[in-house]
């Protein structure tokens, strides 16, 4: 089934970035509601399954090299993980290669900010997922002044490189900035100290960094600008409706796989020849 | 929900194992038909999902420390993939390690053969999920003669050892073996060569195999004896039926989270505080 949610709905111009001036809580490409949405995302698992799996069948033979990335980033609470388990979750879990960052280790610190990145990239056939990603480096980074300007500066270029060589190995890049509002991520923070099965997910740390929202928001604009590219263009999802969110991800996923449009592979083997042994094994047996 | 089938009918007694005795197609514990089957499989989902999460959110605070580890070990067409996409894909993917054992890379066999399993044991709050394993080192090892006798016998109990120390750090192990009978294996591959589909997915080695049948059958009884240990036990599943193999290996996984018991983490700041700090805030807003 061919999703409604287009690619062309979620990508962001070029140009500067207002992240103001973007909706949080509209459904581009989406005119129907929240039962609607849930149930349209349902209807893409057969899909999303049977092309994941040709995808890795193509990998495993002949010249297979392609793969997609998925870039997940957007602030806290706006949905990564729920993406991750609602939509992510619809794909069999032997084809994805999904990586968390955290705050760098010493040892990460020691490299280019590129290195980690670069080991977590997923191998032909794979879907690779980012729950946070090397834009950390260009948006707490630069919101905590944890590297110099200039460092900083050389990094959006850097990006931008990086990317384009994996694209060119034959990766298709989905990068997503799921777009909270304020007031929705007050509510989602009150709402897990509300329940006490949310508390392990609430850092009283999270309200500070609340606190520095405004220079957040510069940072994320600055970097969608610069790293808009045409190789790996940005997505900006409404994410303060859930439901729309997750399936705005997945038709994404849906429309980058329905356009590598993998092949099952054909045989390298004489496949009468292969069941007539099989089948004489039988008569023997 | 419980679900019907326990581990006590899937585990293995102790003592000499005798294969052919040990039935492929009956479905201990369940007296249900597939279409039951898929449903009692299908219901399962929310609970596992929920077990999973606590045992993710306990490792993220506090003492947390343990995890799961489920084995999966079977002739080809046991359906190992199957049980990865319709079983252990019912959990979050972001709490699963599902690591594929190939034949070892020349780096891998320079060193011990635990050495990269070591390397591929889940991380505190993580289900581990084992496609073949160890267990090859001393099946198709043995029945290939790739390693000397002596080091053959000397594995037994280093994985003994081996799977002591990694329960005794807080894994609970999950072995499955999904035996399958020679006679369904013939009907997959034949099924695999009369759809272009599933080419990618044969091999005409699989056949040369099969003509290994009864020495692959001697590693496995010889195995499974020698590491069907108290901490570690085995877990024999008749695996002619896909249906019931899945509900099977998915019951043992939710009764091993079940008996783990999980629980959400208790806050470890000032609930009422952090919730005057927000409410404080947007009043301010």
């Amino acid at each position: 089934m061919t999703p409604s949610i287009s690619a062309a709905d979620l990508r962001l111009p070029p140009g500067p970035v207002d992240l103001a001036s973007l909706p949080t809580n509209n459904t581009p490409g989406f005119a129907g509601d929240k039962a609607e949405g849930e149930s349209r995302l349902a209807a893409l698992e057969s899909d999303l399954s049977d092309l994941q799996e040709r995808l890795w069948a193509e990998s495993k033979m002949g010249e297979g090299h392609r793969r997609v990335l998925l870039v997940l980033q957007g602030m806290d609470t706006s949905g990564k993980g729920g993406t991750l388990r609602h939509t992510v979750g619809l794909v069999d879990p032997q084809g994805l290669r999904i990586t968390s960052f955290k705050a760098p280790t010493e040892e990460e610190l020691s490299h280019d900010f590129l290195w980690r990145i670069e080991k977590a990239l997923p191998e032909p056939g794979y879907i690779g997922v980012f729950d946070r990603s090397h834009y950390e480096d260009v948006l707490i980074v630069r919101v905590r002044e944890l590297a110099s300007a200039e460092e900083i500066e050389r990094r959006y270029g850097a990006i931008n490189e990086f990317e384009k060589r994996v694209v060119d190995e034959g990766t298709t890049i989905i990068k997503c900035m799921l777009h909270l509002s304020e007031r929705e991520q007050h509510e989602r923070l009150l709402a897990r100290l509300d329940n006490p099965e949310k508390h392990w997910k609430f850092n009283p740390g999270d309200i500070d960094e609340r606190a520095l929202w405004p220079r957040y928001t510069e940072a994320y604009e600055i970097a969608l600008e610069r790293t808009n590219t045409d190789v790996a263009p940005w997505h900006v999802i409404p994410a303060d409706r859930k439901w729309y969110r997750n399936l705005a991800v997945g038709s994404l996923l849906h429309e980058a796989l329905t356009g590598l449009d993998p092949q099952w592979p054909v045989a390298d083997f004489d496949v009468a020849e292969q069941k007539a042994r099989l089948l004489n094994e039988k008569s023997q047996g």
